[in-house]
């Protein structure tokens, strides 16, 4: 239960957080942060759970580490289910809470934060750019989150590097579908939104989902006789 | 006497770096920070303070953070009116010193770095969105800083995740309020605006305020049977 | 052959995520991430893989950090040429990648994230200005290296200080070069532009090293009677 | 000896990475990195050093720094004239590494990065404005040093505190004064410039040196009774 409230306040501001950033402050005249700004905002969402909330949880906030990190090996198949769902939850009261915020103006949320490819892909990138980018993005994602939580990683750094992971990954990818590699944070999007986001939202639950198995699978392989390879 | 010695200092720093940041730097022609630098400054300005004297007083520099520490059963009362006026004092001294640089070449100081809504509101947001916003991020500012410095959170990266999540929510909420989360910063500037600053300042004390207390009662339910929970 | 499958996965994040940000995202209409974007993407591919690979290989994903290691005395010189090949494998198979990703909107490569000089530097530096850059980054950068994963440093801090040694290095050197100080990013991306960025590659493979060797040999300077010097 | 080929090279650093991104980079057209890159370059700088030779001779980089950690009762007088001759001699070949890569595209070095006042402030700002910011920046930066690198704080944290200080600093004070709170730095780009920048210098030696030795009597204050206050 605690677990699932700190999955849920996590994922809530991980969508405020990196959502709302690019909802209000990106192209903010003159002084806009951009999509750098967009990139460190997301990632710190994740850096500043990972230290506030992983001794709870492990902050997993998004639903392919979750899905990643049972591949690995690193979490019982009976905590997948509770955890997306308390994700998808939290993604969804954040976007809520971004409505309220963002129409106090007077404008409408137009596309909000929402994911897309082709014609809703912010640089007109097509399907099969974006399948790649989700796919590898998110792969390279959960090898840097199972790496870094390794029993042979240095300890307490996990947080730094898992968050920074995430603004590297929008300082890449943005261009090319928004940047999803979470299923939730897309679906939260989506729904309020409606019509063409959620017409293209089974993109980014496949293939976040597609590449953090894959990810899991593969450090097995570096787990595999970890005795021997433990020098530190 | 250290502790007020310090908290004054640091609040000091606080409103001389953030709101110096935004005064000085944020639309310098050509190559200005924009709200991306001046929320790294905000962020910067704690993170170091953490680290330099958070070995004296804790380093909350925060009237909300202070009552929040203390609903969260962190610190005792008889703590919270000498750290709030240190904090108080040490923002005021900060904003005559910005005063005095900022003047020098001739300019006035405009609205400072005046929090506001409405009218006053950078992206002309309303009442309502600002209560949301200074409500919310302040209720999770707590819960990053009450997460942080748990007694289960790896030790010595408090500092880092505290610090960046002011960064991460003036990343998100410079548009909507100018960001205050934190009556001292408001007070400090609203004195030397005056006018319409201290007709709006009752907003950037009671809401931050708010969300800080909730967050200390909502913490505690992770605190309970924490021996349980205790797997790290 | 694990240090051999992290070198190849970590050159192949290096050269993703910081040609990849610096072709997908730098000059994005109003909101591109600008240099200083593309100088924070290159270091966080070290950062993240540093953390999560560095237990397996070292993380050195750069053949010129691998003879400076050498050059140290830090690694044997049987591990030099596997890892190199394991380095340059993974580069090409990124910039693959994201030539796939990159041209998904019908553009073309252009100059990919090339490296160059004199007509082909991006602010048009000599060929002297790009030799002075390339060697004194790349000694400045191993002597980082070598410092920070000395055994007197603190401990499990390299990756931060590593990484961010990268982006700094970035943000100095693009207009020159575009920064490469990496043989194995300056080939990826010369063997999909061909013509002068191949017959430029010399220069880039060449004073890397150099200045990755030089700092070897310097640094050996500080190793000698450390036991003496060790007061920490 | 050691020591000072530590400090050499490290405001050789310092100077080459801070100053060279300014000239360089800075406002390089449409994606230059502008005032925040500058910024993070400088910080950078220290961070890297930090890591890298703080454990040779405790990176002070600064003259300020050297005579504030003197008057703080951290370090001892003999060591103060060799570090300083160190830091000024390591500054000045990172100018003339500066000049060469500098001019290689044809252009003059105009301003480099020369610290000023009135006339030669970036943003016109008084005699009597950078008096004031340049002691009470390098005031707090010398608090952040002793504090972070006190006995009580948070080992191995100090090189990210401290370095991200610097880079605050700069996020505030690039506009009045080109920010110096470093007389090494200042003196390597004055004789170069000569003139105006030479006839400035005097202030950029005084008042750094004059703001490091107030904080280094202060925070003596913080150090009385330490066993007491120890508390972690």
């Amino acid at each position: 239960m605690k677990k699932n409230l700190a999955e849920f306040l996590g994922t809530f501001w991980l969508v405020l957080g990196g959502c709302g950033s690019a909802v209000l402050a990106a192209a903010f005249p003159n002084v806009g942060i951009g999509l750098v700004g967009v990139s460190m905002a997301f990632g710190l969402t994740v850096l500043t759970i990972a230290y506030a909330l992983g001794h709870i949880s492990g902050a997993h906030l998004n639903p392919a580490v979750t899905v990643g990190l049972w591949a690995g090996g690193r979490i019982s198949f009976k905590d997948v289910l509770p955890y997306i769902i308390s994700q998808v939850l939290g993604a969804i009261a954040a976007a809520a809470v971004l409505y309220v915020i963002a129409t106090g103006n007077g404008s409408s949320i137009g596309n909000f934060a929402a994911n897309g490819y082709s014609e809703h892909s912010p640089g007109g990138y097509s399907m099969n750019s974006a399948i790649v980018t989700e796919t590898v993005m998110t792969f390279m994602f959960l090898i840097i989150i199972l790496g870094a939580t390794d029993k042979r990683a240095p300890k307490g750094f996990a947080g730094i590097a898992i968050g920074l992971a995430l603004t590297l990954i929008h300082l890449i990818s943005i261009p090319v579908t928004n940047t999803s590699v979470n299923p939730a944070r897309s679906i939260s999007q989506a729904v309020f939104v409606g019509d063409w986001a959620l017409s293209q939202l089974w993109l980014f639950i496949l293939f976040p989902i597609l590449g953090a198995i894959i990810a899991g699978l593969i450090y097995r392989f570096f787990d595999s006789d970890s005795k021997e390879q433990h020098t530190d």
